[in-house]
């Protein structure tokens, strides 16, 4: 969909009434919010609004429905695959002034926050009661858009990722009504879960403003090391091994030898260029020694050197932020380029096999990609540094990107372990889902039957050919 | 709905030439599946099915569909809120011929089921290999039937529910297409999470026919233990301390003093007739140990009594044995009675003023109600034994539930922790979900138009006054 172009400056002229200067169309902020830090290409909104409240963000899409002007949420901008792209243009809503930590319950071990609250800003709040919220994506980035992009991190194989972590949400709906998913139960067999259909739908069913998460108590002892090996197939196996006899390891990530060279150049550090595990054991100190001591035993079963220990919350720090630094790190082993960031997903007994295929791959080619992943999960991302202006590069990561998703789909995975659809996987849904997929569109089209919220996202357009009697054909929009 | 009676002989016709003698209308198996083991109203269906594939299933369900005659998925009939009473007729599926257990991956810790498999039967399977799958309902009921109810239990605490443990789904939609809900990756980013959304939904939505379930490895160290303690809030506060401490106990289940004075009366034991804590530790040798002691030294701070131990596998499996046969100890308590089963959760901050509050009403009331709960999850159920035939019995069963109900919501729990909603919570929905119970209605009109799966569960009638564009009046049935 796209706008008439008076249908949008209506709107335009209804959101100042509505907001003053917490709408703008300047250039500066339409560029701003034209990209996320994806590879994929910029597209302008036609403006963007700064609500400050749940009520103003529902005024604000009741407004856009009303004109049948598409609404994009925006949390930090740090999404990986165009998910806050403004595809069709439409009205931005950046939720940043949403950023109030409304309620942490010590008691219950969960916390309220607006959306724009992020991931770094309520771990500083919780932390003085000996508390922590666990899912860390590279970028600090918002409540909101984690809980949209159903995001994860290194902590995900202990902690579950915000799919686990989300207790119910806030949301605007695409009429601009306001609803809560969910009370605050840990468990609940009452109705359909629309909290866990809320998250992970990247904008396109309703807008988050308020997020319920868990909270896990800080653990009495931590402890975490790196550790190189001789081959890559023994670190993943590593891996594999900790995963099936149940190790509770806290964290556990792969960096293979091109990413550990680009890490230790950027953070100034000295890693052997090997492939490379990072992992963090959480518990007592007699349970971090014993996981530490079985983990220790498979790497070295496996080709692993004695483990590295980064003793003391600086040296942790230090490790786990170099581990986070790994974007800019590769941006700057070969200046100049853009970062095509993926990642997928595997049952973890193919993991072994699809990062050893994909590495052969990359063997096989010009480009440079690092590899790193919470492997623990069966997940690994690539980068692929492309020179945008060399088609033949474009083409070649078009290439390996296609080789890579099919092969995650091949062994049961998914085409994103955690980046999300956006634009840039959109193509694969239907390969990974089937039929399925036209739920999810009569699910959309139930919730959002204008298609105003998020245009352009996450579901391929439908087949031109007549559905069955749950697909009804789009309606005209208005 | 209800399907007019020309309809309902054209659908049963239709269903003998696909599945001969596994369709029927005999009294008795009309009789076994008029009910569940719930308090609520039996209903005979027209004709019951026994498909032994996912496409038989697909068929019946073509076949009803096109004969706008309601479709019910009946797997072991152990719910307990009648969500598998056919309260408008139709055909129930009796899904216990769907009986293999396609594959199991000691590798992945993953299981695929067909839906009438029980726990009990894939733990069987599972045990050999060192695995177990964690969910226990009292009933052995099946996977397909505990993933439409979002079951839980016992080991809920440390293991989750099924929403934390079905991967993905193989699920018959209400026009007869088959739909699998997810591949095997322990996350994924990509689309709706269909599975959450099929999880829970009571065969509203589809019917379950696969279950893809986490599995766990078998704990290298397991201890029980039952512990008396002087008062409940002191029974009480020593789970909400356990939580908040973190201490990842697998099991810490509350029996007040007339369900344990139950329990000892049906299971021929002799425990002390207090409030008490039955208690699971899982882990290393000496993780259970440390466990163990902290739990203990927290039960010593608020009145409880020394642990008493159950060493060795038997008289660990006869101390859960007893634990989950409450129901029938109950039934024996007060012979001739009903049983009216119910279950609330609130946050566990609220938990010791929830139990308490409701033993209040109890010991004012003429009821016997012994109670017993999932404690760690803010879980508890209350089982009234009540006379059918005295009306003031009744209504006053129904007096003290509608209490608990809304006291459980007060506290900003959910009217029921793992039971479901069925018809008997139904009533509730409204009040604890407020208008996101439109987004559940807009959900169902999308997937079934025709309001044919399990009609009359779940989804409170629709207001009659006009809607917003969001849900359309309902459709005329066919």
């Amino acid at each position: 969909m796209r706008a008439p172009p008076n249908a949008v400056d209506a709107a335009i002229a209804a959101l100042r009434a509505q907001l003053g200067d917490r709408v703008t169309t300047s250039d500066s902020e339409r560029d701003i919010h034209s990209h996320d830090e994806s590879w994929h290409r910029p597209h302008r909104p036609d403006a963007v609004a700064f609500p400050a409240s749940t009520e103003e963000v529902a005024q604000i899409v009741r407004t856009c429905a009303a004109h049948g002007v598409p609404v994009v949420a925006y949390g930090t901008g740090t999404a990986l695959e165009g998910g806050a792209i403004p595809e069709h243009g439409g009205v931005v809503v950046n939720l940043r002034r949403l950023d109030r930590i409304l309620r942490v319950s010590a008691d219950d071990l969960d916390a309220t926050v607006e959306a724009g609250v992020t991931h770094q800003t309520l771990n500083a709040r919780v932390r003085d009661l000996g508390l922590f919220f666990p899912i860390d994506p590279g970028a600090d980035a918002s409540l909101g858009g984690m809980a949209a992009t159903r995001a994860s991190g290194t902590n995900a194989v202990r902690y579950g990722t915000m799919r686990e972590n989300v207790l119910g949400l806030t949301v605007v709906l695409a009429d601009g009504r306001i609803v809560r998913t969910a009370g605050r139960a840990r468990k609940s067999s009452a109705g359909y879960d629309l909290t866990r259909l809320f998250v992970g739908s990247e904008g396109t069913l309703g807008i988050i403003t308020e997020v319920t998460v868990r909270l896990a108590g800080v653990p009495e002892a931590i402890a975490a090391a790196v550790c190189s090996f001789d081959s890559l197939a023994g670190a993943v196996d590593t891996v594999i091994r900790t995963i099936q006899l149940g190790v509770p390891v806290a964290r556990i990530e792969l960096l293979d030898d091109v990413q550990m060279d680009a890490v230790n150049r950027y953070s100034g550090l000295a890693y052997p260029v090997k492939d490379t595990l990072f992992l963090e054991f959480h518990g007592s100190p007699t349970s971090v020694r014993e996981d530490a001591e079985q983990v220790q035993q498979l790497a070295a079963e496996h080709g692993g050197a004695a483990f590295r220990w980064a003793d003391g919350h600086e040296e942790r720090r230090a490790l786990w932020a170099a581990r986070h630094d790994v974007a800019y790190a590769n941006k700057a082993l070969r200046p100049g380029c853009g970062l095509w960031a993926t990642d997928v997903c595997v049952p973890v007994s193919r993991l072994a096999e699809c990062i050893l295929e994909t590495k052969r791959d990359l063997r096989e080619s010009v480009l440079l990609a690092p590899l790193v992943g919470h492997v623990g999960d069966g997940n690994f991302h690539l980068a692929f540094l492309v020179r945008r202006d060399d088609p033949r590069e474009v083409a070649e990561a078009e290439r390996l990107h296609e080789r890579l998703v099919r092969r995650a789909l091949a062994m049961d995975g998914t085409c994103t372990g955690e980046h999300g659809i956006g634009t840039g996987k959109m193509r694969f849904l239907t390969a990974e889902f089937g039929e399925a997929v036209d739920v999810m569109r009569a699910i959309k089209r139930a919730l959002d039957p204008r298609g105003i919220l998020n245009p352009g996202k996450v579901l391929p357009p439908a087949p031109t050919s007549p559905g069955s009697g749950l697909v009804p054909p789009p309606r005209p929009l208005t």
